[in-house]
């Protein structure tokens, strides 16, 4: 028997306790060991919940313990989880996290502290919810050189691009009703804003890169400039529009952003719509692969959650390699980053664009007759700002994934 | 140093060559050991090959060689490769392969042969080609009560059914096109009759059920049966068809196909073209994942392979765990499969049908007035045979995939 205990009994929390209840059968034969839910942690009590005995209000009673070998840290946020979290594996206890920003912030020194005390930290739910991605990065994909991750990797900003595209929607109905449907929180900047998808694809760029990327030098943009024309725009180019991020190797560091992409329909990422996520890979000898399924929810990320319980079963005393470290990784300059744009301009600035840029097709709606649109070549991003400067009736630029 | 043998120099051995030498480093850095390949075992010698003077004509020198603890089975069908891969396990070393016949015939009794002897047999090249599918079902997938495993599981077809539905070729068309770019062989008949798809959903139904699935009683039809018109009408239906394996759970066993199937437009599947494979996996907490990349080629099967290997020397001395034991699945009948069809009759079949199903909605095509099509109720496939043979002016039927 395999005792766990649970930090947070808020929605992935009690998910996990679900899970590990209605498949209990079956990851007892996985971990290769039944598995016991001993204590929760949490600062309410919950009369009335199946699990209602097992809750505890001090930390102390898990930590010291010796019965516990796993804990599952679903609380969110840096403190308490952080301190909770280093102390858990200090003593020797594996930490199993949905926690991006503790991750993100942390990650390399949690890691090393579960080497140092042959335990394990392990993530797999920060990204990407119930999608695996942390450990087939891990370990599945190891004879490649991974030379691009990208991914949608919110499924609140997906959902409320899909029903802009789908519906017509203006932004702010699609954020009401995401909100209505629980999908979006009431202050919904985390997700809007890109913040949320920033940590994802810094956690993801430092297990390729093996160190850690500090997310606050990722360029972030959201979605909230996003309007029914660029859709409009979007349809007659065959394409669509994602909130993407995007991380790249290059020879000057891990070229790395988030913000609204335009897409080819036939990019594989396209097609990924409402609160899914995928996330696709691109290696040296296996070009492109993509992971796709639910980005959130409880019960999804409660699965990623107990499946890294199940390897810590799998794994008691051993700690299974990580090749994040601590130390720094390099990020490049974003002015430096180069792609082509498809960019949104006033009718009146024709002659501009024309002196400006090279190659210009315009592109025309029947429903915006005093702007047009056009694609760039490829370009560097100072390189774009500086041509943008000399043109009058500049709309907006959205960034194009090729 | 980890020392390796590979058996058979052919595409995708000598691509496991390739990917360990072209990402010698960083594969060093995630097996924590640097691979070398100390033979390579061909019937052939390769003068002017890079790898000239590792190539053996006798097994007996790699069997022998208390060195080498990974061979890399790389020769395809049943023998020698069974006895070649069973010796190598019993004398401790660890098997990868990318030998989806002999998996499918002998998985079971190699994985156990690899757990007397504490070594392992891997095998993620088998299905899916570059796409990590295996070792996520084994390894990422575990809170999870798989309930269906379902994919385009053969890249030859999906490229013949992508140029039928996207330029209109008629099967021979795009069969001696798929030919022309290698992508077929000369003798098609073990992608178009779906006999690989056969073996490859054999291998993951018996991971999902932990004991082997006869691929023999797996109902297995081809594609050599779709037409142009089919096409035609599915894209009325605002759907693709696409050849899938499909493999179910249920009270009365495992209900597997493989077939031709109609699929809506919005199913993640139905945008996976050309070479591409997928495999989509819902798990009874998780809902629907989907793993996406490279079906086949020389590189991604490879790269398959090489990440096995890393798995191997990971684990010297230690067998990963694998659920599949042996003993056989129980594969549910044929005949009491469920599902809708899609259907094509004569024109004067219009009363029949309209007497002997329910709630008929014909579908008709300007291109094909002489006929018309609709969509059965969810009903068995013996049921569908007793209203069929009702029927004058059957034209034929596709299975719907919901």
């Amino acid at each position: 028997m395999v005792k766990a205990a649970i930090l947070g009994y808020g929605t992935v929390g009690s998910g996990v306790a679900e899970v590990l209840s209605c498949n209990q059968e079956l990851i007892a034969k996985r971990a290769g060991n039944p598995i016991e839910v001993k204590y929760i942690l949490d600062l309410r009590d919950f009369p009335g919940d199946p699990n209602e005995t097992k809750v505890v209000h001090d930390i102390e009673v898990i930590l010291q313990d010796p019965e516990i070998s796993i804990v599952c840290e679903t609380m969110g946020g840096n403190e308490p989880a952080y301190t909770f979290s280093k102390r858990a594996l200090e003593a020797g206890k594996s930490v199993c996290t949905s926690n991006k920003e503790l991750v993100a912030n942390h990650g390399a020194e949690l890691l090393r502290l579960a080497r140092e005390n042959r335990c394990n930290y392990f993530f797999e739910a920060s990204v990407g919810g119930g999608i695996p991605i942390i450990r087939p990065i891990n370990n599945c994909l190891t004879a490649e050189r991974i030379v691009e991750v990208s991914g949608i990797l919110n499924g609140t900003t997906n959902y409320i691009l899909t029903k802009m595209e789908q519906e017509g929607m203006l932004f702010e109905e699609a954020l009401g009703q995401a909100q209505a449907l629980g999908y979006a929180e009431r202050n919904p900047e985390a997700d809007v804003e890109g913040y949320d998808a920033c940590r994802k694809i810094a956690i993801l760029t430092s297990l390729v890169a093996g160190k850690t990327v500090d997310f606050h030098k990722i360029h972030t943009e959201g979605i909230t400039g996003i309007d029914p024309t660029d859709f409009a725009y979007a349809k007659k180019l065959d394409a669509t529009i994602k909130l993407l991020a995007v991380s790249r190797e290059t020879e000057d560091g891990y070229q790395i952003s988030v913000a609204p992409y335009l897409l080819k329909k036939e990019n594989a990422l396209a097609g990924v719509n409402d609160v899914f996520n995928a996330v696709a890979v691109c290696g040296n000898t296996l070009g492109d692969t993509m992971f796709y399924g639910r980005g959130a929810g409880k019960l999804p990320t409660a699965s990623a959650v107990v499946a890294d319980v199940v390897e810590c079963a799998r794994h008691l005393q051993k700690t299974v390699g990580c090749l994040w470290e601590e130390g720094e990784a390099k990020v490049a300059d974003f002015d430096s980053q180069e792609g082509r744009f498809f960019v949104r301009v006033s009718k009146k600035a024709r002659a501009d664009v024309e002196k400006v840029f090279e190659a210009v097709v315009p592109v025309v709606l029947d429903s915006a007759l005093e702007e047009f649109a056009f694609v760039t070549e490829s370009m560097q991003e100072a390189e774009f700002e500086k041509c943008r400067e000399q043109i009058v009736g500049f709309v907006k630029k959205i960034r194009i994934k090729d």
